[in-house]
């Protein structure tokens, strides 16, 4: 019998490894994928890429037997063995003076790169970007964008889980759906209508009654006409909820201690990848937060501009408040809190102080939107009269009114856009640079 | 200017700030929801639910002003401040003498619990603890079932992590499907057909061809008939996808040394739950590894059963050969290789020494199929030539084929149902037990 026991040593290096060792002048084997070749008449450079970085290695005429720099082309994969040599022009600061040369795999004999993707950045077009995108990612840029996205879910669970927030997994095909309007997509299911959630609103509210404090960062989808640089039909929300608030402010004090621990999770895991982007983090231990009917007399008054819907935000407005608040308190963020109780669900809490607005906030990211928050309502009949002030049937939301019926803590919570804060962070036009595979009313594949 | 400055310190104890600290006779504030009350006539029990487990909290009376026991009922939350008193036998060993009790929440005036949810085991049916998943969930055993899970899926990521794995998140709704057959479900994407993802097997192979090595724990879509108990139509797949191998045995090895880091990670950080759920967990540092075909023969000698199909493996004969491997080799898992070619997807590498058999596994756990990988093709040449024997039209494939154009390394990876894996591991009958919100054919709410 065979048994399989795990994992044991193997004798390949990385990147880190031959960094963190004293290896020059001793030979090493490396694996790759064939990133560029410069022929240089004597010798040759081989530069391979793994997801570690870059290695640059030499081949020297006659060193290596039996190989012939014809033998390979960009994409084929290698097992690489040579002596390991300091070169401060080297990727890394170090090259590998070949010996010998395994081909693991080689691309097919008629293929024809369609993008420079060993070029530092990938100037084409955004439109061939995401239409060759299994190929444009293998661009070192490309690539680390989503090094940092998966950062920043890390960091969320990480800082979340430090917090006793519980991770869930709620489902994606839904028999009703929480936040209303026609942006939905429908499915046939065995014969019954059904549709793909648009949050997990109902879901996560329904196990603070159960773990207090959860969390989920999964797809949600949004049937959503507009095909805009900031919008999405499928992506990635960081959601969470938590029971026991004293105030809707516990909820922003919450994703501003997130977002502090986020960023300097980042600057101490990912320093290759920001170095690469050059992006600068922000500061966010200190977020303003104004009103939603003062932020828009505010901005009026600074930039000259009428109120046009005292109950309505343009895009145009979230820019300028952002402009505003980095103007005049040098803050990259910003929260606007009391949003409009018709502008709001069915589930958000009014102010008992003025129940035309709620205890509510988006937080505003340079300017854009990337989380919408509030305190919920918690209380059964609250909630069923509520619906019924909105022409919804209660019957119909039995499963969610099953909840409050037996008991629900005052809570609240929020959902982030993933792939908008990387955008902002990156500063980056369009939220599809930052989405691995983006679906937009035109885009289906890849 | 209001401002959002993260956390502050509150002073409201967990039941851990209470075990780690020297509190007996001081006096603390908790939170939690009333789980049961107990009338004793001079005073009352009243035992408060959190995320952390039970309090008991004890109401003498005339000790709190302005409180009557009828003000509360099962479900409504509380803030309680009182004196720490050690009581064995109470949970966790203390009990907390009430000074104040403040009243954050309350049930619906008419409520009648539908479940006695406060019991330790929920002795009712399945269809209605599912049907009333909500309120079954808040249940101290069955709420237990998902901190495990969560468990599983940290543990996933953070030994692949460790493993130099890259996580990523693919879409869901995709233009065509990896698995094939008929159990997709199909959706209306702005005129187009789309369909949900049935897994993320292109995606997770063209992000190797980025980042070497990369995971996905998300949900996949099976538009299955069958209503089994072993059946999903919606489950959490753990995926990952490795690039670099020498043979699919350093999937089966990396699968080994995956779970065995799952079981010391439960052990650890999850005591409490293991004990009590009552988990026996498994050794799983040498598990067997036996061909597909040996397997039949193995099971057919031993329980004197005919082989009907030599290529295909029937549930009953998994449970025989999960039952065969504890019986002989006192194994609860078993490797399962060399899967026949035509039972195995288009992307299936088959075995040079016999191509009637490809170089695949599927991983048994006390006799049911959790994983199902292998190694795949990476030869562009050598999968188009696959399609085409298949009655397949590679040009519907083009975005797919785009990676092994420009080149992949050799690779393979597999997928574990999330649900399955949990169930095994606490001995349930059926995958509904294991699952938050579980979708079958019948059931598609709550």
């Amino acid at each position: 019998m065979d048994y399989i026991k795990g994992l044991e040593e193997k004798r390949i290096f990385e990147i880190s490894d031959v960094l963190s060792g004293d290896w020059i002048g001793k030979e090493i084997t490396i694996k790759g994928a064939v990133h560029t070749i410069r022929d240089m008449s004597q010798f040759s450079f081989i530069i391979l890429r793994n997801y570690q970085g870059l290695v640059q290695c030499v081949l020297e005429e006659g060193k290596v037997q039996d190989f012939q720099l014809k033998n390979i082309r960009e994409g084929a994969t290698v097992e690489a063995k040579g002596i390991l040599s300091a070169e401060d022009r080297a990727p890394n600061g170090f090259e590998v003076r070949l010996t010998d040369i395994r081909i693991l795999s080689v691309p097919a004999e008629d293929a024809i790169m369609p993008l420079p993707i060993s070029k530092w950045k990938l100037n084409t077009s955004l439109e061939a970007k995401l239409s060759l995108r299994p190929i444009s990612l293998r661009n070192i840029r490309e690539r680390a964008i989503f090094k940092i996205q998966e950062g920043i879910v890390r960091a969320f669970r990480d800082f979340l889980f430090k917090q006793h927030f519980t991770e869930i997994r709620t489902p994606k095909i839904v028999a009703g759906n929480a936040e209303g309007g026609a942006n939905v997509f429908k499915l046939e299911y065995f014969g019954k209508k059904a549709f793909l959630a648009q949050s997990p609103q109902f879901y996560k509210q329904t196990m603070v009654g159960v773990y207090d404090r959860v969390f989920e960062a999964a797809p949600v989808f949004r049937a959503e006409k507009h095909n805009t640089a900031r919008h999405l039909n499928e992506y990635t929300s960081l959601d969470f909820e938590m029971g026991y608030i004293d105030g809707f402010e516990d909820i922003m004090n919450m994703e501003g201690a997130m977002l502090k621990y986020i960023f300097a999770f980042l600057k101490k895991e990912y320093p290759k990848e920001i170095k690469i982007l050059g992006i600068n983090i922000p500061e966010a231990s200190h977020i303003p937060a104004v009103r939603f009917d003062e932020a828009k007399v505010l901005i009026s008054e600074k930039y000259d501009r009428k109120i046009k819907d005292p109950y309505d935000l343009e895009p145009e407005e979230e820019t300028l408040i952002g402009k505003y608040f980095k103007e005049e308190y040098n803050s990259d963020f910003v929260f606007v809190t009391h949003y409009p109780s018709k502008k709001r669900p069915f589930y958000a809490m009014d102010d008992p102080t003025d129940p035309k607005f709620t205890l509510s906030f988006d937080l505003l990211f340079k300017g854009m939107e990337i989380t919408t928050g509030g305190q919920r309502i918690h209380s059964y009949e609250a909630q069923v009269d509520k619906m019924i002030k909105r022409g919804m049937d209660p019957e119909e939301f039995s499963n969610y009114l099953m909840i409050f019926k037996h008991g629900m803590p005052p809570h609240g919570g929020l959902g982030i856009g993933l792939e908008r804060l990387t955008m902002k962070l990156l500063d980056e036009q369009n939220v599809r640079e930052t989405t691995l595979f983006p679906r937009d009313v035109s885009r289906l594949e890849p």
